[in-house]
């Protein structure tokens, strides 16, 4: 039986420490040699958008899995993705993941992974810019690693923001603020989450107080980023879930050509050492890039877990 | 809601007709450069093996579609197979098809529509030299656009070439028998399929009778090759499905470096042309690449007309 589940199937917060988990023994694997992660592998499909393959796993060891996420880029309102995944050794297709969830769970465990590997152990309070389903995911992780109490939430769009805060809170049981500046949501916090699609700097580094992780999943391009350059100066330890896809975008990293590119450092480094990587003054950053693989393991752990979805006979 | 169908529901033998018809589609969109269909993708997984990714679709127009076929080429005893279309106008993911039968009926169609276009308008004898699961598809593919009569089958193996004649015997309601020689599966077809894994070639030039038209979808490699290079010399027509994945293999095509190479007509323009390509004494050849895009355009068609398979939600 091969199983299959969609986003109906992924809405339990209980999943939010499985993914970050799976994504935790992706960066062991990948810092051990065993992770295959690739670029992504992008098709234009004529006018119409792209057809993105990130794929990976780990073939060796104990536990070997395969497989890849597939996400469009077409410009209709939906956005499904397939992720399949095999067992390497016998060829046999294990399951199926449809829709955005499974997606945006992954990308939040990585930064739930950074959070935990760079931020102080006693952060409590989150500033997040952006309301999409990035930015849920992501405090949702930041809420799973560390004794989070409350979250600002900046949103440019008014009624976004005070959703996201309404729906968060109620999720989490923590309290979610809607502040009327991307710099209220700042000034205060111990971690910040940039989760937009802004080609404008949306954190500039002189409202950070010291102490604070910037965990960043937005555009990080020159001449379209998210945060300003200066958040990098800024910062003691910068590291990235994949150099590989960072050098890898058709575009170059926002950083190139500045000081700040050669002191980036693997986040697998930081995992397979787990020690502290800061000094409870220090800014850190964290530039998230989508390490490929991390979704296979991210699938693989839940279809074990996941108790709903249907299986289909070979 | 969206559809999920297996290899359990697609065995019924009228999926061939209409597998045909969506690679003749697919042939006419890339006549009109409509087809997306790169060459395709792979990723090594360790020392495990492959996943290929075959990615296409045809974006404009009234029934634009994108998608892929992926595949491994792990150990295992298991070829489980995952193709995934998309509406590119709306980003709805259409279906999922699991399994190796989409593979083959598609490969088989690509060799249908070739068939059509190259062989015989009378041809009633076919030689099939292989017994595995392409070897059936390509037969029943020939059974669809021609009036076969009678089928030889040669196989290495005994017990497999009788097992192929009962069971497509059977299956397509024609005379099927099982011969000990590759050449004797050969002097007396009107058509000759070559559908084996073999390295050293299974057919000579000097085996075909004037007017025979030969189909291959095995090895064709230089020093790997399942057809003499004589093959080509003898044929007045020769055509490829894809010269763009005959031309991005790893290893060269079997014919480079012979003055054969140049004559390789792409099959689209014959079946753009649709008008006869051969005299009755025409020897023509047709090498199969499996032309990425004609999976999705084939699991579009069954997808719409198949009446078993499961429905899930979003």
């Amino acid at each position: 039986m091969v199983k299959v589940v969609t986003d109906r199937d992924l809405q339990d917060l209980s999943l939010t420490a499985i993914a970050i988990e799976a994504v935790e023994r992706a960066f062991r694997e990948k810092a051990a040699g065993m992770l295959v992660s690739p670029p992504r592998h992008c098709v234009a499909m004529g006018d119409a958008g792209d057809l993105v393959f990130t794929v990976g796993g780990v073939t060796g060891g104990a536990q070997p899995v395969a497989g890849f996420r597939a996400y469009t880029t077409f410009n209709g309102e939906r956005d499904e993705q397939v992720v399949a995944l095999w067992n390497p050794s016998s060829g046999a297709l294990i399951g199926l993941v449809t829709g955005a969830r499974l997606g945006a769970l992954r990308t939040g465990a990585i930064g739930g992974v950074a959070i935990r590997h760079m931020a102080r152990d006693d952060a409590r309070i989150v500033g997040v810019i952006g309301s999409g389903e990035q930015a849920k995911t992501q405090l949702e992780a930041a809420a799973a690693v560390r004794p989070i109490r409350h979250a600002l939430v900046y949103s440019r769009n008014e009624a976004n923001r005070i959703r996201f805060a309404d729906e968060m809170g109620r999720r989490l049981g923590i309290s979610v603020r809607p502040v009327e500046t991307s710099r209220q949501a700042v000034t205060e916090s111990d971690i910040v989450i940039c989760a937009t699609s802004s080609t404008l700097p949306v954190l500039e580094a002189s409202w950070l107080k010291p102490g604070t992780h910037v965990n960043t999943v937005g555009p990080k391009f020159v001449g379209a980023h998210e945060i300003a350059v200066e958040v990098a100066a800024a910062a003691r330890t910068i590291a990235t879930d994949s150099p590989e896809q960072m050098l890898a975008y058709a575009r170059p990293f926002f950083l190139t050509d500045t000081p700040d590119m050669r002191r980036i450092r693997d986040l697998c480094l930081l995992v397979a050492e787990n020690r502290p990587v800061r000094r409870q003054e220090d800014i850190t950053l964290f530039c998230s890039t989508g390490l490929a693989g991390t979704e296979v393991l991210v699938a693989e752990a839940i279809l074990q877990r996941c108790a709903s979805g249907i299986e289909i006979e070979r």
